[in-house]
């Protein structure tokens, strides 16, 4: 996004901000989470701090990013390029601000020892955990962000259906690893999202299996679960295949999971209990025998992230709103045997869940 | 790694972790950088905690890796898969082990809120900030590790040698972008340790350029700036190729620089300040007029990450040692113009840097 046509969404977005630092009874934010800075102020590096005050806001940044910033940065945000570390730019520019004392800082993303060299170098500065200010915003997607997101999940399901035709017995799940990157790439995707997940055979029951060498048998599941990233924004999806007729387990888990998605997909709206979506999906996996072989979340946000908020599981204490993003992604592994995740992509609109994805849910038999 | 063939070498490395913990009279530390985790135990998973104890080790983490971490984990680890969150699993492992109250963290990598959760979760437990215990430790390379690094250059080195003949005029920065991916994973690379930067004519004096749309023409620079990952471990290299006849200033910038990699090089030695490797290259690139054009630290040390310890710039207060391995990369960026990087990674053994990059250096023209 360049900062011509981007200018009102990121002056809106820093609006809101300063909504919340008023709300919060705090003089500025300083934001150090690199998604966060994207979204505020359109900055691709990865390095810098992003100082929002209620007249102002500077990102603070290296050398290295000097030119680049320029091209990058969205309008009515000044630049501090510093000379040796940030935190004493972000100290010299909260005392050239003037600014009141109250000083917010992302308490889920900064570490201790950048809180103590923050600490050490503004003095005056009473420095407050703000939460997930930003990243409360962020999870209500506006129409320009559901595009992205949308051209994020079209590149990921053209790249899928290049590599379909390659998925073959004696093929590595590495190979069809590299494949699928490389369409990824070709169709559009600036960089990865996440590692895809490649997993035949047996491998199909690790939810977060690495590609390896194990090549295609007939009577294996394939299990892909990659992404794209367009315009910053991701996608993040799911597909199986079976090599040659499925088995009948095969079939039963496949049907259990997309029954599973279903039941999930129909629960999810504006108001809903997050957990309830969870609750929806686990409830189908349950009842057919397989509760214990589904023991992650139901789903996560997606946007500049692949995994933000809100949070779809059964801790999750979120409720979703109109704009949120979220996977649907139940599952059932069958430690030795194969696993069956099925991931689709929804938006929450007024009147409930839109399914961003294509692709079939379909269990295809190559 | 496969905890078979490496056990020997994790009992090592938990034993030297212990020395350390006694050293800073602290009971136990709890690791939560997942590289430090994948350096002390195998696991490669991507949500953990290590806890390491005097007499046992426990790695905590959840439902997901059940499978995959007995596959992974070094013999004499425990596992305990965590039912709802990690930080009550890991106070009830303090509780079990009668450990002492002291418990080292990471500062440099934990979170202030995760900090928090660990408080409230862990009431007996006196936190201390224990530094960079692990990350020190893994700044000297064993042989082991030394060869899987050669390794993932020997694959970047292969995938460029390939992509070479796919420059020419036209091909756009993506395209490359692309095809150097394939081709490294092809090559043997699991995945990417950083996503490639291919940036053309002026925008090879972006450091940080992401790959654009932007097509090949005569008498651009191309600088790519990649690496491979092989068996956990990472490789970091930069090297630049001229479509036509270069001009004047792109060869005057381009020896400026190659001589800066010359110095720096010769400089590497076990005990000499890092600051002085970064000195002898700044001094190369200042004398011929270009100081400020340099603006980025000279290197850094390559390993599990691509960027770990130790720093090679002009605030480096870390001396060389044997088994350090770290990139040599000085540059010149002539903002509108264009930039030359050229880098390479060195080992440093008892009697300076070796080289461990082949692929020649000269300024290629195609």
């Amino acid at each position: 996004m360049s900062s011509g046509d981007a200018w009102g969404t990121h002056a809106l977005r820093m609006r809101r901000v300063r909504d919340r630092l008023h709300e919060s009874r705090l003089d500025a934010l300083l934001v150090g989470h690199l998604p966060n800075i994207r979204w505020l102020s359109g900055f691709t590096g990865s390095s810098a701090f992003l100082l929002v005050e209620p007249g102002s806001a500077t990102l603070v940044t290296d050398f290295r990013y000097r030119t680049q910033v320029d091209e990058e940065l969205a309008d009515g945000i000044s630049v501090t390029i510093a000379e040796s570390d940030l935190f004493g730019a972000v100290a010299r520019c909260l005392e050239d601000g003037g600014t009141g004392p109250r000083v917010g800082f992302e308490d889920h993303h900064l570490t201790i020892r950048d809180r103590r060299a923050l600490g050490e170098a503004c003095g005056a500065v009473m420095w407050e955990p703000a939460g997930r200010i930003v990243g409360d915003l962020r999870s209500a997607k506006d129409d320009e962000e559901i595009e992205a997101i949308s051209r994020a999940v079209r590149v990921a399901e053209t790249a899928l259906s290049e590599v379909e035709a390659q998925i073959s017995e004696g093929v590595s799940e590495s190979e069809l690893a590299a494949e699928l990157v490389y369409r990824l790439r070709l169709a559009g995707s600036a960089s990865m999202p996440f590692d895809p997940i490649v997993a035949s055979g047996p491998r199909s029951a690790l939810p977060h299996a690495q590609p390896s060498e194990r090549r295609m048998r007939v009577g294996d599941l394939l299990l892909l679960d990659f992404g794209a990233r367009v315009d910053a924004y991701c996608s993040d999806m799911t597909r199986m295949f079976v090599l040659g007729p499925p088995a009948e387990w095969q079939v039963e888990i496949y049907s259990v999971v997309r029954e599973a998605v279903r039941r999930a997909t129909e629960a999810a709206a504006p108001g809903i209990a997050a957990r309830d979506v969870d609750r929806a999906a686990r409830t189908v996996i349950a009842d057919a025998g397989f509760g214990e072989r589904f023991g992650h979340g139901t789903g996560h946000g997606v946007g500049i992230e692949v995994h933000e908020q809100p949070s779809v599981n059964a801790r999750s204490r979120e409720t979703l709103q109109a704009g949120n993003v979220v996977t649907i992604e139940p599952a059932v592994y069958l430690p030795g045997r194969g696993g069956v995740r099925l991931e689709n992509m929804v938006v929450i609109g007024d009147a409930g869940a839109t399914v961003l994805n294509r692709f079939p849910l379909d269990l295809k038999q190559l």
